[in-house]
C-alpha cells in the first residue's frame, strides 16, 4: 500500500487522470493525453534511480517528469502534469491511497463488529466482576463489555463513512491560474476521474480535510489499543479470564500465555498517535503552502495510516480467536462480590461499624486465598450467628445486580444492526 | 466557565436533575426530589471548604454530597446521588461545561466566517503574491486567502454542529444496578432533564465521543493558530501587508506593530493542542473506569476548551481590526511577477540560457533594491533591445493570471451562504 | 508556588535585583535603586488590577511598572527596569521558581529513595513473580524491583543535580544595548544577586536550557507514573501482592482497595508530558524572540511543574504507606514457578511433547484454580510415575532461580549510598 | 544504519560477543563459543526469510535463532543466546545503533559549529534587524545570531558527550538467573566486548536512559529546525538577507530561491519530535517487561534518529552554502533603525505625543516604501525644522546600540574553542 512502487503507481494514476481531464475541458490534445496516459505505468519508470533522483531533488515529482518525458513524444509533453503543481500530484495520490487504507480499516473494524455483536449477545449473562480503578466493583457481564466495546467500533463506522476524500488541484498558488477560465471544470473532471471528492477550494495549505481523516483514525487504533490492553489485563496470570487460543508458552517459560497480537496492538496505537501527532499539531506559518509541515506529512501519513490498520487487524485477530473463562470469571468475582449485601445484613444484626470490621477482616482472607467470599462467610461464627443460612445464600447471586445490563446490550445490537447497509 | 464556582455549580444542577428524574419515573418520592433540588444550589456550598476535601479525599463529589446532606431532611437524603457513581456527576457536568464552551466558540467562528466573507467578496480583485515554502510564487487575491480561510471556518462549523454532547450515567459498574428495571429510563429522563443527548450506552470507558469533540475543537484552534500565524507574517516589518489596526508601537521601539491578539491566538492554540494530547492519546488500560486517564481529563477538558476559546476569539478579534496594505501587497508583487513572462519573452530573442541568466540577475537586484523588476527590465538595454516598450508593459499585469480565482471565491461564498442556519 | 501573588513577587524580586545590580555597575544611582528596592514589594502591587490590566495589555509587565513607577519618586523611576525588556524579568523570574519546584521535587524524590533503599534492602528476599507482557515469567523478589526504581530514582537525582537555572538580561534584541559597555557586568551582577547561574549568552530565543530542565522533570514524572501504575497492577483484586495502608474500601463496595495516590500520580504525569510538549516541540521559527511558543511557556511552564510535582509527592506517599502481601506473592508464584524444571524433569521420563502436554493441562488447572502448581503435580498419576516426590519437593524452590538479584540490589545501594551528598 | 541487513547484523554482533562472555567466565565451551560466533555472521543468515518469520513469530531473536541453530553442531548450540532474553539482544543491538547514529550526529553538530564559529567571529560586525514578535526591534549583527546559534550547538555537544549508552543483559526476568553466580561477570565482560558501558542493573523496564538520549537528540533536531526556520524567514523574498548559495529558481518561477534542506530540517525535525513522542511518554505500566511500549520502541529509535540526524545534516548543509546579504541586511534596517532615537530627538522641540505622531506617520511611509526611514526625515520640513542636518545624521548609525555584541559573541567563541577536544 505505501511501498515506493505503489506510491509511484498512485503519482502515475494521477497525471494521466490529470492528463485526460485537460484533453476532456479541451485544453490538451486528446491524442496527447491518450500519449500520456499510456506512458504512466509502472513500467516506464526506473524506480531505483527515482529514489535517488527524489533524494537529490528533495522532491520525486520533478525526476518523475523527466523520465515520463523521454518516454513521451516531444509534441505530447505539454500535455504531461499541464497546468499543476508537485503538491497537486501528491496530495491527490495520498488521498487515492488514504482512501484504501481506510476502506481497509474499515472492512478489519466491520469484521471486529460482527465478532462483537456475536460476544454481546452469547454472554449476555456471563457475570464476571465489574473493575473500576482495577479493583473489583460491582458485576457486570462479559456480553456487556463486549456491546461496549461493539458501539465503539459502530461509531467509528460512521465517522469512517462520513469522511470525504478530495483530490488536489490549484496549480502554483492555488488559484488554477494555467487553465485560463476552465480551472474548476479541470479540477471536477479530475476529481471525478480518480473517483475523489471535488474539494470546494484547493486545499494546499488548509489541512482540515487531513486534520478530520487523521482524528478519526487515530481515534480508532485508540479504540483497538484500548480493547487489547483491556484483554492483557484479564489474560493476566492471576486474573486468566481470557486466553488467546493461539497462545502457546514459550519453550522456556510453559506457563507464559503472551497476547502477542494484543502486544502489537497497543504498540501500533501508540505509534499511530505519535505519527499522526505531527500531521495534527503545529499550526504552520505558510501562506499558500507551507515550509516543512506539508514534507512532514509525506512521512507521516503513511506511517499512520499503516500503524492504525494494525492496530485493528491485531485487535480484530485477538478477538476472533479469545477464548474466554466463564468459570473463572465467576470464581474472581466470588471473591468480592458479596461485600456489600454482606455488610448491609450484618449492619441489621451488629451496627454498621463492627459489620464492616468483620467484612473488612473476611475481605482480606478472600483476596489472599483467592478465596468464595461467602464461603468464607460460611464459616465465620459472628456471621453464622447474625444471618440465616438461606439469606446468606441469597446475597451471593450477582444476577439480582446487573441492572439494565441486558437491555443496554439490546440497545447496542439494535444499533449495530441497524447501521449494516 | 471553568471556575470553581462554575464547576460545582454544574454538579449542583447535575444533582438536582438526577434527584427529579429519579422522581419521574417513581424511584424516589418527589418530595425528597424537590427537596434535593431546593439543596442543590451554590449558596448551600462551602466552596472554600469543599475545595480543600476535595484535594484531601482525591474527589470532589463525595465531600460535596456531605455538605448536601447536613442541609437535606434525613429522609430525603435517600434521594440524593441515587445510584449514581461520581464519573456519573462529573462527565454529565463536563459534557455541560463543553457544551457551553463549544457553543461560545461556535459564536465567535460564526463572527470570524462573517468577516472572511466579507474580506473574500470585498478584496477579491486585491492583488498579491502567493508565496509558497515561504517565496512569492504567483499571484493570488487576498479575497482567495480569505475565502480559503472562510471555507475552513464554514467546515468547522458544520463539524462543530454534528457533534452530540451525551449525559453520562452508569452507576458503579455501568450497569444501572441501582435502578433495577427502571435503569435506561432513570438515564433518558436525566439526559432529557438536562437537554443532553441521550447515550446508547454509559462511556466510563469509552472516551470515543470525548476524541471527536475534542479533535474537532483543536482542529478549530489549529486553523486560528494557522490565520494568525500568517497574519503575522504578513505583517512582518518587511513585508507589511496587514496590520492590527490596535498595534502602536511601544513607547520605546515607535517603530514596531505588534500583533498581540494573533500572537496570543499562536499561543494559546499550541497550549489546546498539548492540553488536548493527554484525552487523545494513551490508549488507557482499565476495564469500566480507568486508574489515572480519567482524573487527567478533570484537568485536561477545561486547559484544552479555554485556550481553544482564547484562540479562536483572538484571531476573530484580530480580523476585525485587521487593516490591509493595497498598496504594499502589489508593490511586493511587482518585485517578482513578470520574472517568468519575462524570461519566455527574452528567451525567444536570447535562447533560453541566456535569457534565464539576465532574469536572474534582474530578479536579485529587484530584491536587493525592494524593487519593481519590470521597472529594472525597462533599464536594462538587453531587454529593451529583444521586447518593445509595449509588450514589456503588458507582462506586468498580474490579472492575466488570477486563472479561477473569482471563481473560487464564489464557490466558497455560496457555500458560506447556504449553511447559515 | 504558581500562584499570582507568588509570581507577581518573584517579577518584584528580579525588578529589585536588576536595579541593584545597575547601581552596583554604576549605571543607575544607589538611592534610586534603593527606591525601587522598596517599593517592589507585593504590599505596593494591586494584584488584583494588575490581572485584568495583564489581560488586556497581553503582558503584565507594562502594567505593573506602571503601578510601580506610581509609588517611586520621578527621578528614581530612571532606575526600575532599566534596559531590560520583559522577557528579562519573566524568563528569570520563571527560572527563580523552577528551581524552587526542582528543589522541592529533589526533596522528595530524595524521600522516595531512602523509602526504596530501605524496600530494597530489607525485601531483598521476598520471592515473588517477575512478570513480563502482563504473564508471569520467572521469579524475582520485591527488594529487586524496589532496586530498580531506587536506581532509576539515584539517576534522576544526578540528573537534577546537574542542571543550571541561568538568569536571563539581554534587553529588547540580546545585545545588552542599553548598558553601553556594561552589559556583561550588570548580567553578571543580576545573576549573582539572585543567585542564579550568569548565562553566556541572553536566550532569549534560544530555549535549549528549558528543553533540558523540562525534559529532566518530566522524566522524573514519567518514572513515578510508571511506579505508581506498576503498583495499581499489584494492587488489582486478583493479584492483591499490596495495598496503600490507608486504602478503606468506599461505604458501598467494602471490598475496594483503591490506591487514589497512585491514581493521581499516573493522572499527574500524563498532565506534565502534556504540558510539556508544549516547551519541548514546534520548532519555533521566531529570530530574537518568538511569537507564539514563548507565550505558552508562562502557562506551560507552571503547569508542567506542578503536575510533575504531584506525580512525585503522591509516588512517594504510595511508596510510605505501601504495605506488602508476602504471603500472596508467594502463592501467586507458586501458581506456575515450578513450570518450567517439571517439564524439564518430566521430559526425561515421558519426551518433550508428552511432558508438556502434561504440563500444560496443569498450568490451566492452576490458573483455574489460582492454585499451587506443585500441589496439582503431586497430585498427579503421570507425574508421580515419573518423578520422586523428593525431587519433586525441590522443583519448587524459587530461591534456586534468583540469580545475581541479591548482587544487583547490592550495586544499586551502593551506588546510592555514594550519590548521597 | 537502520536497515534491516544493519539490523540483524547487530543482532549477530551481540549474541557473538554474548557466546564470548560465557566462555571468558567458563560457563561455556570456548569451543563452542567460537562456533556460534562463527556462525554470527551476515551470509549464515537468509534476510527475507527471517523478516517473513519475525512478522508471523512478532519477535525476530526466534526465527534468527532457529536460522543460527541449523548452522550449528548440535553440541554447540546451548552457547548461543545463552540466558538472555530476547529483550537483551534487541535492546543491546539498539544502542549500538544509536551509538552510531549518535557519533554520525554529533561530528555533523561539530561541523555545524566550526560553520557558526566561523560565521560570528566574521560576521560580528554585519549589522541587522534585530526582530522580536516578527518585527523590527533593535539592531543585531549577524554574527551574534550566529553566536547564539553556535553556544546551542556548543552546549548540545556537552549534552551528547554526556550520554552513556548500556548494554542490557537479564535473562528473562532481569535476574540474570541462568547465569548462577557469575551474572555480574557475564554482563560486564559482555558490555565490555561491545564497548558498551556495564548497566548497573538491567533495565528492561527502566526506560530513563533511552528517555535521557531520546530527550537529547530531539532537543538537537529541535535546534536545527528553529535555525533552518529563521533562515527559510531571512530567505523570504521581501527580507533576501540570505540565500542558499545553491537556490536556484525553478524552471517556471525564476524568482523562486526555496531553500530545500532547511525545509527538510524543518520537517524532519518535526518527524523526530513525533516518533520520540512514543518513547518519551506514556507512564507504561508493565512490571519486568511491558506489553506495549517496548515493541514500539523498535520502530520508535530508528524514526527518531534517522528524522534527527537529517534534521543536523541538512541544517549543517544550508549554512555551509549560505550567502549572506549584507547590504540588504542594511538596508531593511535603515528602514526601522532611527525610529526610537528621532523620536527622542523630535519630543525636546515638538513635546512627546506631537513628535510621537510625526514618527508614527514616517514609519508608515517607511515600511510601504522599504524606505530608509532617516532619509524620509531629511525631506520632512517639521523634522529639519526641529534637528540639525548633522545631528540627523548621527541619528542612523546602528553601531551606537550594539551594547555588549561583540563581547557576548567572544563569550561564545571562547567557550567553543575551550570545549574542542
Amino acid at each position: 500500500m505505501w511501498s515506493w512502487a505503489a506510491q509511484v503507481g498512485r503519482w502515475l494514476e494521477v497525471e494521466a487522470a490529470l492528463a485526460r481531464a485537460c484533453a476532456d475541458v479541451g485544453l490538451v490534445d486528446r491524442a496527447h493525453a491518450d500519449a500520456v496516459a499510456s506512458v504512466c505505468t509502472l513500467p516506464s519508470v526506473d524506480l531505483e534511480r527515482l529514489a535517488a533522483e527524489t533524494s537529490a531533488a528533495s522532491t520525486p515529482i520533478i525526476p518523475l517528469l523527466r523520465q515520463l518525458t523521454d518516454g513521451l513524444p516531444v509534441e505530447a509533453s505539454s500535455a504531461l502534469h499541464h497546468g499543476a503543481t508537485s503538491q497537486d500530484i501528491l496530495d491527490t495520490a495520498a488521498m487515492l491511497g488514504i482512501r484504501s487504507a481506510c476502506s481497509i480499516i474499515e472492512e478489519d473494524l466491520r469484521g471486529m463488529g460482527r465478532r462483537l455483536a456475536e460476544l454481546a449477545d452469547q454472554e449476555r449473562d456471563t457475570v464476571m466482576a465489574g473493575r473500576t480503578l482495577l479493583q473489583q466493583a460491582v458485576p457486570i457481564t462479559f456480553g456487556l463489555k463486549a456491546a461496549r466495546w461493539l458501539h465503539a467500533v459502530d461509531r467509528h463506522l460512521d465517522r469512517l463513512r462520513s469522511l470525504s476524500f478530495p483530490a488536489q488541484l490549484g496549480g502554483a498558488a492555488g488559484t488554477l491560474a494555467a487553465y485560463g477560465e476552465q480551472g474548476i471544470d479541470v479540477a471536477g473532471r479530475f476529481a471525478s476521474l480518480l473517483e475523489l471528492c471535488d474539494a470546494t477550494l484547493p486545499w494546499h495549505a488548509e489541512r482540515e480535510i487531513l486534520h478530520e481523516i487523521v482524528s478519526a483514525v487515530t481515534a480508532v487504533s485508540g479504540t483497538c489499543g484500548r480493547i487489547s490492553g483491556d484483554l492483557l489485563l484479564l489474560a493476566q496470570t492471576e486474573v486468566a479470564e481470557v486466553v488467546d487460543g493461539r497462545a502457546g508458552g514459550s519453550s522456556t517459560m510453559p506457563h507464559k500465555r503472551n497476547l502477542a497480537d494484543a502486544t502489537f496492538a497497543v504498540a501500533s496505537a501508540r505509534l499511530a498517535e505519535a505519527s499522526a501527532a505531527s500531521i495534527l499539531t503545529g499550526a504552520a506559518m505558510g501562506h499558500e503552502r507551507s515550509a516543512g509541515s506539508w514534507q512532514a506529512e509525506w512521512v507521516a501519513i503513511p506511517r499512520t495510516l499503516e500503524a492504525a490498520a494494525v492496530a485493528v487487524e491485531r485487535t480484530r485477530r485477538t478477538l476472533e480467536h479469545l477464548r474466554l473463562d466463564r468459570e473463572q470469571m465467576r470464581d474472581n468475582l466470588a471473591q468480592t462480590y458479596a461485600a456489600e449485601p454482606l455488610a448491609q445484613a450484618l449492619s441489621v444484626a451488629l451496627g454498621r461499624a463492627p459489620a464492616r470490621a468483620v467484612v473488612d477482616e473476611l475481605v482480606d482472607l478472600a483476596a489472599r486465598g483467592h478465596a468464595d467470599l461467602l464461603e468464607l462467610a460460611r464459616r465465620d461464627a459472628r456471621v453464622t450467628a447474625a444471618i440465616a443460612p438461606q439469606t446468606l445464600d441469597d446475597l451471593g447471586d450477582p444476577y439480582g445486580y446487573l441492572g439494565s445490563t441486558s437491555a443496554l446490550i439490546d440497545r447496542a445490537l439494535q444499533r449495530w444492526r441497524q447501521e449494516k447497509p
